[in-house]
């Protein structure tokens, strides 16, 4: 059981409550957000009778939680949430596409791929500033100067931007400079990053773990919703099993059950997942077909010159074949791409 | 390096290769099939120069392994294999549909199923008589009973009938009463059974074990082709993973991969994958968009008095709506339902 | 609810009984063993109220199961099943060693393997006649000649021998020449063959699938135990993750859970889990600190002419080496090696 | 190949040692540490032949890496690495103890353990104070309170103090009040983080991550040492895999192989890995068998009301039964308890 405080609540009110819930034998756990405090009971194991606090005064809701997990839930939410980012909604009829290369390496590589993309009228741009990677000695990506060249090819081609946030000391700069503040994978358990961002001002794209459950994405969503950012955008890119023949296992089952357990928008990164460019328009095609929400698909002028993740990033040729490919599927399946 | 000896190589023949293998410093090991000798070679770790034996007499060809299998590799047969059923070809631009219940469990059901599907254009039935359960105490099925069942089902409506051979003792019943024999994800590795079949006179659908890797597939698939039985189709149904949101995780990427490495054709069991009914139409999608040649799904009457898998089974008016969703994408990827 | 029958019962009676199950809303599903009938009750979610069929003739037993198996369970049989063969006795405070080479390869080889092993006081001796191999290229074993040459090399030297069944054909050789029948990891779930092999009048080795769960193990040696063969000994020999450190990933943590869930002695394969002859000195001291009945290691004169399994295989003085170690804890542990 | 600059190398320098990189044809990577300059050489696939390099001034020593990682390889440190602890030393023959609660709740609960636990001769005190928590609505720790409390139950009793660092904003107050810095398994890839401990002053405990190779936790480990924190004790506490019957399942193969690969300590979590407390015992036995260099394991005065993890913590009673246990292998096995 949850009970949801009014935002301007008096300590008076939040200790009433909780001297209610210990009455009725179980422990009460205020949760401070930055808006209003929540306060959750804990030592139930079934439904509680909540008869006792239902009257107490400053009260906005009380949530009988089935799922260690509220506000992401479709319990609480019945409708599709949907995140819009200027001209483009995720979770609704839209199938947006983000792309863009892996990392941001120079002026002239970004240009380049901003201009193309939105010639084929892309309107999201995808590109690493802060790169966290497996070893110390790989290109850990340009920083403050990749975040600017990002914005800035964005600027000149009309497309919001997508880069990733690796840690609190840097995510303010992250804010100022992006569109959508995306969350890596090895950063989805990262509680006080989550926070963060969840008190940011821009939507927030979170990438499943390595090794996460989809309650354990809806927990980390959460996380974020709590803090009052509404605009979260899960993303499925792969989990870690015994098989070698992709990098990840593409968990497509993953996307109905997420439709079912949430409102929130929720899309696929074949680039990632699979590792190898070959894989990104077969992947692709079924990701538009099973229902999700978009795609992130890595691009770059000359996969092979790029400073990460060449193997599994599409040139412009390969891109524009994969266009092609969805937009037949779009037509039928009723979404705009 | 494989070399492989004429039908009727004689053991003088034979010897002969083998002591030239054995004098390049390597160990020449027969493989007696049913129809010829192959000779592998073991403990080369490159190529070999075959030179020495190229001009000995007996032998047929001589194979330059790069994979751990050979007839089941792309490499050794650059083009698609078709495997004909009657009316049906898996491999080619057909999207065969095999369709019925778990388990054949009376004559009522299994003729109610012949009759709704073929009603619906689909002329593959499938239904289990031999049942491998996990509990001893669980229904093993109608055994040779359910054979004719559903063989009768079969001829009464017009369809060929898939079912599982689950031992080598009563494999010949099976071979007699189905079109095309199945192999079950827990016999994908039961090699005495594995080459049985291979000798069997009837197409073979062949399981991906629970946990095996693409390559052990294939090496299965290799066991059944080198014994002499070219139709073999490949069967993607879930593998085993940390997750538990669907009863197995659907690896939709073995399907580009697995038409890469191999010419034989490849299908989706989505209801043994998910064991979810609420997953099958999604998760069919996905499997026609990403270029499987096939699915096979769960039917039943009543799913809910199935006696085996009843929650992952479609009732006749969901697969109307799995059929309705397929033909509008079929007609866009151009194959043929 | 499992209704044990007498062994006498009549159709009648076992009759009498179903219909009695029917009429309480359950489904009833007679389960034929070789000995006996049981009936299973299929519907319940929870305890059945067995007043209306305890007075019923020809019931020996009532089992009310409240795990999926039933025989294989602690509950059903508190204390510590032992299986002896000839001296030696599992799940006791012995802690048996079955040692030898992965495959029979020559008398030479065996008789090698078993002089050696005697002299160390071994009383197990393994090596694998029938081999099931991933590839049909590679060695299968010398089988029925093997099965000889084990059976004399045993005699020769006062040991007792370890053989793998792998088909149903095969089976009654190797009942004939072997003292332990050995189940291997990818025939956990080939039921028919489990079924036979409870028929036999030999103790069953039951390897754990490579992806099985405990109670996945416990269920096949259900099928076992359901046919009357109540010597069945547990064989942890590691599982498959992401991981490729090692063959596969020991899970230690499984002895004593299945200690707990079964009566059954467990052992430990070091060779087969591992995959690297380095790893088998520490992970048989984890095996007898953590309270495995035993471990099975791969012993040959020369590894590295092994046809099979070589990489993880001891040499005689490697194995003096465990032996040396496995002493000194058996000493403190209060086991007798 | 990595060159390692001396600390005083010029700009100039550098340079140079790039140019000379580039002109065989690689990229060359600097590396900027706090203390030193590294160049990595990125795009050779094998060795690379240094002639033209050895010549330039600034260079203090060319590595040829055959691993990832180098700093943590035994290759580059072939003698085991002692992490010293006050009087207490990882990675030699003494199998240290740290042992404590999940969270520090309230003085009177971490002054009882301290108490009970320094009168069995333990040196090192466990608590969390900042908890990372699947659930936003979980117990959060009690944050520097919590570390003052931990602080000073360590100081009267004599014992030095883990505690868990979650990010880079509260990591000065816990590197203030800690003696050993614990990375959780959630955190073992914040690169952020891996950078901040490595130029702190205290030893850190690297917990592997829930999905992490080897390899990738050896890459963690490199970015602390590579930043010039060298007291770097790894912990194995289990991975994630498909099996239920522990929380985690322990990988026990990975202490022999980390031990080979790397010259540092490596210890095992038995609680955490696990989650029942039931197994901690044996585990601990297996662990101290096996060759780890000490173990972690949670204790509280009362379990049954730990605010986390109350289930695989053991109470006093039980702590003295694992160390009698222990106390007899140790004697054996040549250890120091």
């Amino acid at each position: 059981m949850l009970i949801v405080m009014r935002q301007n609540a008096s300590e008076e009110e939040i200790s009433a409550v909780v001297s209610a819930i210990e009455e009725l034998g179980f422990d009460a756990r205020p949760i401070p957000g930055s808006n209003r405090t929540a306060i959750g009971t804990i030592g139930n194991t079934g439904p509680v009778d909540d008869t006792a606090i239902r009257g107490l005064s400053g009260i906005k809701e009380i949530i009988h939680v089935t799922k260690p997990y509220k506000l992401a839930s479709r319990d609480f939410h019945p409708q599709d949430s949907l995140v819009r980012v200027d001209k483009t909604t995720f979770g609704g009829n839209e199938f947006p596409i983000i792309a863009g290369p892996c990392s941001v390496e120079s002026e002239e590589q970004i240009e380049s791929c901003a201009e193309f993309l939105s010639s084929r009228g892309i309107k999201l741009l995808r590109g690493g500033a802060f790169k966290p990677r497996t070893s110390p000695y790989a290109f850990q990506g340009l920083g403050l100067e990749g975040l600017k060249l990002l914005k800035n090819a964005g600027r000149n081609h009309g497309m919001k931007v997508v880069t990733e946030a690796m840690d609190m000391i840097t995510l303010d700069d992250v804010v100022e400079y992006t569109d959508i503040i995306q969350i890596g994978a090895r950063n989805m358990q990262n509680y006080p990053l989550l926070k963060m961002v969840g008190q940011a001002s821009k939507p927030v794209l979170l990438k499943r773990g390595l090794s996460a459950t989809l309650d354990e994405l809806l927990l980390s969503a959460e996380y974020i919703l709590n803090e009052g950012n509404q605009n979260v955008i899960l993303c499925e890119r792969g989990v870690r099993t015994f098989d070698t023949h992709s990098r990840n296992t593409l968990d497509i089952t993953a996307i109905p059950v997420l439709k079912e357990k949430s409102h929130l928008p929720v899309i696929i990164d074949p680039s990632h997942s699979s590792g190898d460019r070959k894989r990104v328009i077969p992947l692709s095609k079924a990701a538009i077909a099973v229902g999700a929400h978009g795609i992130m698909v890595e691009v770059h002028p000359t996969p092979a010159k790029a400073k990460s993740d060449g193997a599994q990033t599409l040139d412009f040729t390969q891109f524009d074949l994969l266009i092609k490919e969805l937009k037949m599927l779009a037509n039928v399946l009723k979404v705009t791409l």
